[in-house]
């Protein structure tokens, strides 16, 4: 499985799309938003900057995008109004996978402009562009960018873990699909290896984009816990695991094709993400925060009744579907149908477990600054 | 109608789709080719250029796309090693409307990539992003662009000219959809203020986005004769009114609705197009060709055997198809069936026509130069 080729969030806007389902993206985005404004105003207050290179890495194509694009230019504006320097041009890039709906967020542009063109009047300073590619490798000129920034994306790899391919000659998890209790040392190894390998190339990549004293707020999924196979770090994957697995009782999944799976997924601890940082060397950890996240966004508050159950099942289940699918598609070579049942019992899985243990997502928000 | 909303190539790759019926296309780019190739030769030569953005306007998603980029990167690679400079960055704009399948495109990028690598090992030095949008407004950061070509794309309007739009209180224009030996001087008037207006508005945009010294070249179809109702100016149009005559007598098409369309197009000529740059005052015109086109693109040779005339008609309606089919399904709201019917009838006309009049399309490309 090529990840860069195959991995996408849901195309469109229907029922199973992630236009429709990222709440818990939205979730995590809000909480976000002030460590980015923060950014923003060191970054306006201290520089002179007449075009502003501005990143999205991982923008995926739902509603989130365009409005936190539209608040950081409100922030930005807010900021050169106070302090009475005139507003920088804007240029914005939005990247994200080859296969990422583009088409979809290109259409929702002519509706973005008018407005912004209406409330502000200003349409004509601000230049937006699709950059599509891994931002595991270089995506922009050396020395272009001010500020970037990507939201639930860095815990996707590049790749399945090096020895944890489906083509693999021996499948050492089987049954599972991620780090899991029952894991080998070496199945985690591989995994971390992994993550330090695209995370210190992802921080170099943005080291030579970025003008110094440029900044970068990165926001994703990771872990509290040492231990990689703890719960908040793993548990969606593990009942994923366990809802492929009754498909592969009823006959309709390979046990092998569920064998040789393995996520291209690392919740990384803070040390693991420090010390990737630490090690480049070009970049100041300015702020690191830890909040929680329920894994359905936490919309639904009753959950100990029969209907609460089934629904919080069906809203995480519709949420990791969005993300997941494509992936899944690709490797088990399975139709709608079958995918229909996998998230039904997926769903029936999830509601059940949440129902007794509320184990919710690790998040980070690490704000950076490039050394002058 | 929404022109920048709704026109686009058709999608995708499939048997009615832009990518697979592109040939006319390719025909005039590859005449066009010494024409940019001349261009860059000069751009190479006076500049010391670090970092040289270049961009197509009116990318649109076929094959032709990616490989006029590879092209010119050659040509400038090339160059550079004659005269002993280093190879500059390519930053690479593909741009097209909103609605332009940069899905398509973008899928075909990490082929591309990887070629490109394979071939001449640096395809770190090339950034390539989407740009969606009119090119009839400001696209691009003031002062960042070297080059920018445009190819088949200019003869389209922003709009459906002032007065004729399908709302207009009267119908101007009935029975036909473009300018017609039978169309009254205001029609004329309309379609030819709508292209000054637009062309004006494209000049003036590029000039604000080139450097000095950097250079266009701009290919698209126009005409020799002064009469704009000339045949080699309007007559595919001429035949495609006949045929969705042929749809409204079948009741198949409301008459109201063939009567209320008119096309966003317009073919100048060399006059027309040189009376807006001039008036725009910063660029020189280095060279302006003419040259005719077979509607086919000159693949089909034998066309008085009835074979011959059902395969060339054939041919030039899927190429017509592949262009206009977004803006008929827009205004018309006619399904796949009618839309068939409306390209069988289309194909029998145009290859009858073709078999007696072998009228060609006119196209010019001019090759400018940004005064210093």
């Amino acid at each position: 499985m090529e990840v860069i080729q195959v991995l996408h969030m849901n195309k469109g806007n229907g029922d199973t799309s992630y236009a429709k389902n990222s709440s818990v993206q939205r979730e995590i985005i809000s909480i976000g938003k002030t460590v980015i404004e923060e950014a923003l105003l060191q970054l306006s207050g201290n520089n002179d900057i007449k075009s502003m290179g501005i990143a999205d890495l991982g923008c995926s194509s739902g509603p989130n995008t365009l409005s936190v694009i539209s608040e950081i230019m409100d922030v930005v504006r807010a900021k050169c109004g106070h302090i009475g320097r005139p507003v920088p041009e804007f240029r914005l890039f939005l990247n994200d996978l080859y296969s990422n709906d583009f088409n979809y967020l290109f259409m929702s542009l002519p509706a973005f402009y008018k407005r912004l063109k209406e409330e502000k009047g200003v349409a004509s300073h601000c230049f937006i562009s699709g950059v599509p590619g891994s931002f595991y490798a270089r995506l922009f000129p050396t020395n272009t960018l001010h500020f970037v920034y990507s939201f639930s994306s860095l815990h996707w790899l590049s790749q399945v873990p090096v020895g944890l391919e489906s083509d693999a000659v021996e499948n050492l998890n089987k049954g599972k699909v991620y780090i899991s209790k029952s894991s080998p040392q070496s199945v985690l190894d591989a995994y971390s290896m992994q993550f330090q390998d695209d995370f210190s190339a992802f921080i170099k990549s943005r080291s030579e984009e970025l003008v110094p004293g440029g900044r970068m707020v990165l926001s994703f999924l990771g872990r509290n816990a040492i231990d990689p196979a703890a719960a908040e770090a793993c548990y969606q994957w593990e009942l994923l695991a366990e809802a492929l697995m009754s498909l592969v009782k009823e006959g309709l999944i390979e046990e092998e094709k569920l064998d040789s799976f393995n996520t291209p997924y690392y919740a990384p601890s803070a040390e693991e993400i420090k010390a990737e940082i630490e090690k480049e060397g070009t970049f100041k950890i300015d702020s690191l925060e830890v909040f929680d996240v329920d894994w359905d966004g936490g919309a639904i508050t009753d959950i100990q009744t029969q209907q609460g159950k089934a629904l919080i099942g069906e809203r995480v289940a519709k949420t990791i579907r969005a993300v997941v699918e494509s992936m899944l598609e690709s490797h088990f070579q399975i139709g709608q149908d079958t995918m229909d049942v996998l998230f039904v019992k997926f769903a029936d899985i999830v509601g059940t477990y949440l129902s007794k243990t509320r184990t919710k997502y690790i998040n980070f928000v690490i704000s950076l600054v490039k050394k002058g």
